[in-house]
């Protein structure tokens, strides 16, 4: 029997899914388990986006040009200079969800060997990407006690070698919720025109930011345009995580031209989703305030309440709909385990994802989780109850 | 400005759509180009299948399993079973297209510097996959004077090194349209397990049979299933090229838990192209029995058309929907850009696809053309009669 690829075998499981068959034993024996461990939000996707669907009317479904329908770049570039973007269709590749942005970006402008920095706590399938790609992914803490806020730039340049050739951030940042603000973009624009290195920003979550905060996107920066490449996706701005459906914007022609290579080999993005999210464009701002309005509801309950538990510490994010959360345990990966194996408060619990799948350093992470407020106030207020009775029952329970 | 990657650099474009430019000038005089060049079918999709995507009625456009879903699984083996592949829901990983599959097979076995063989002409976009992944292709040559029929054994044998890790085939394949017998596939079986190389076939077109040939799958042979990996896909079967909806097939357990892996990093495969590929299982046999009796149809006229011009040769394929036919011209890459730029007939024109981009060792496919018989049949006779006068007129014709 032929053996699989070493790189297949380093290649990370989900973090996020990791305890899914205890959280499935748990339902089967008639538990309710609520789900706070994915980024999969409760939030009907738009009536123009379900609607275009629906009124498909081709009779042949079709490749797409690779670089995505015209007419969708087209109109997706209306919505992004809405947003001061000041770019054209061109400078857009639509990619299958922003998953394929963050691969064929980092194909495009990183051999194997090179490296990335990411601040940590971050999205965990970066790892993922890299080990695909065979770059090395340099981690630099971020720290709960300040909301997880930019690190140093002088902790960036200590870890810049010969090797770096780019910088990646999430904002609003998944895991932490933390917003980047203008000081901390323009500090990581000088790193990079410093150091000459692409900033890739993933900015899935653009949309959700909170308490009047300001988003900055590094496509505000000027002097930066060729070292700029976007993730994106409509997977959270629409509640439409499974249309699979993203791009990678930039102005470097270069990454466009090369990126463009990568999308023909594997053909065209999907087909009924451009159409869809062609007509999403076209979703009204109310949908987006309600949407808001809800998880800003749903983030104060959760911070405010967990803040309220004995041992526990929850910084007040600035965006996304994630919290890293402090907990007084022994070690999260086990108290999750835990939760869903021994415990249960009327009969219900909790599914949560460890933090230490978040990080490089897994030391770092050992008494965090992640929790995404994706569920209505009603179940996030009955989460919130298990995970205090759980702390209180928990064995591995520590006092600090 | 950072620099771009070598791999990047690297990177091939597609040999399918490089004439493009030409094309749109054409069309831009108002010249009528028929597209013998790509494998896009005008053949419409099952009702079956659109009808599921008009009749969607979830609320949330939510993430499938990165497996895909357990009903579509769980349908589509029964697809496979009717066809005697033996295997469960368990042995299928849902994926973004065939192309997906490809990737994800690549990734899991082979690591960079790895060899895989393939006959050629091949696919031109394996090449892209491996230097996606770093691997290495060794080329072997199959003719078209035995209608490019399975290179001998020994020939084979001679590129195996120990760097040697699988063999891919396309069946039936494109771009020679040939279907593999009974007698190949063991000969293949014979040679995977003295040499202990994993078998990839890419069976897109497994639908495509004629002239009462059999399909032969690796996965009827016995014994090797631990080697055989599936590449498949709906886009060809259900002319839906534009779900991208494919899935790996094996009954290689590492792989499947190796592949699982790969498909966590990237979430999830499209969500409403699964529900209409579950509904497209339910396709009745007369849509097929219709669509294979129009190419049949097609096949002919091609050929035979083909062979009645003078200096033309083309073997007749016994699958999928293209033929690699044999020009009377100095260089086929030039000739077929000469037709889009400097030829009409009654303001009509052909692209057609070179072969020197689905050969490695360019020189074998100086004088051959790829052409995919994906239009009608009225269509298809003007199209030949324009490569006809095409050639009466080519200023680098040869006379052999």
């Amino acid at each position: 029997m032929p053996t699989i690829s070493n790189k297949g075998k380093r290649m990370p499981a989900s973090p996020i899914r990791k305890l899914t068959p205890y959280a499935d034993a748990a339902k089967k024996i008639g538990r309710k388990v609520f789900h706070l461990n994915i980024g999969q939000p409760d939030i009907e996707t738009p009536e123009t986006m379900l609607n275009a669907v629906k009124n498909i009317d081709f009779k042949v479904w079709a490749y797409t040009p690779s670089q995505g329908n015209a007419s969708y770049r087209e109109k997706l570039s209306t919505y992004y200079n809405k947003i001061g973007y000041n770019i054209t269709a061109d400078h857009i590749l639509v990619t299958t969800g922003g998953s394929e942005a963050i691969t064929i970006a980092m194909e495009s402008c990183l051999d194997p060997g090179d490296e990335v920095i990411i601040p940590e706590p971050f999205y965990a399938n970066y790892n993922g990407f890299a080990c695909m790609a065979g770059i090395e992914v340099k981690p630099i803490p971020s720290y709960i006690d300040n909301g997880f806020a930019l690190p140093d730039i002088e902790a960036f340049e200590k870890l810049i070698g010969p090797k770096t050739k780019a910088v990646i951030i999430c904002n609003p940042n998944n895991p932490t919720g933390y917003l980047y603000s203008r000081e901390e973009m323009e500090a990581l624009k000088a790193l990079c025109l410093k150091y000459d290195l692409y900033l890739f920003a993933d900015e899935a979550y653009r949309e959700f930011c909170y308490d009047g905060n300001k988003f900055i996107s590094p496509m505000y920066l000027e002097g930066l345009e060729n070292h700029v490449v976007i993730f994106d996706t409509v997977s959270k701005r629409y509640s439409a995580c499974g249309a699979r459906l993203g791009c990678l914007i930039t102005k470097n022609k270069e990454i466009l031209e090369t990126g463009l290579k990568f999308a023909q080999a594997r053909l065209s993005p999907p087909a009924v989703a451009q159409i869809a999210g062609e007509a999403a464009i076209d979703t009204p701002q109310s949908y987006f305030d309600k949407v808001i309005s809800e998880y800003t509801k749903r983030r104060d309950l959760l911070v405010k309440g967990l803040n309220k538990i004995p041992g526990v510490y929850c910084p007040t994010p600035g965006g996304a709909f994630y919290v890293v959360t402090q907990l007084p345990v022994d070690d999260a990966d086990k108290f999750c385990q835990w939760m869903l194996e021994e415990f249960d408060y009327h009969n219900q619990t909790v599914m949560m994802a460890p933090a230490t799948g978040f990080y490089a350093n897994t030391s770092l992470g050992k008494q965090q989780v992640r929790l995404a407020y994706v569920l209505c106030l009603e179940d996030l207020a009955s989460a919130l109850q298990c995970i205090e009775k759980g702390l209180e029952k928990y064995p591995g329970r520590t006092t600090s």
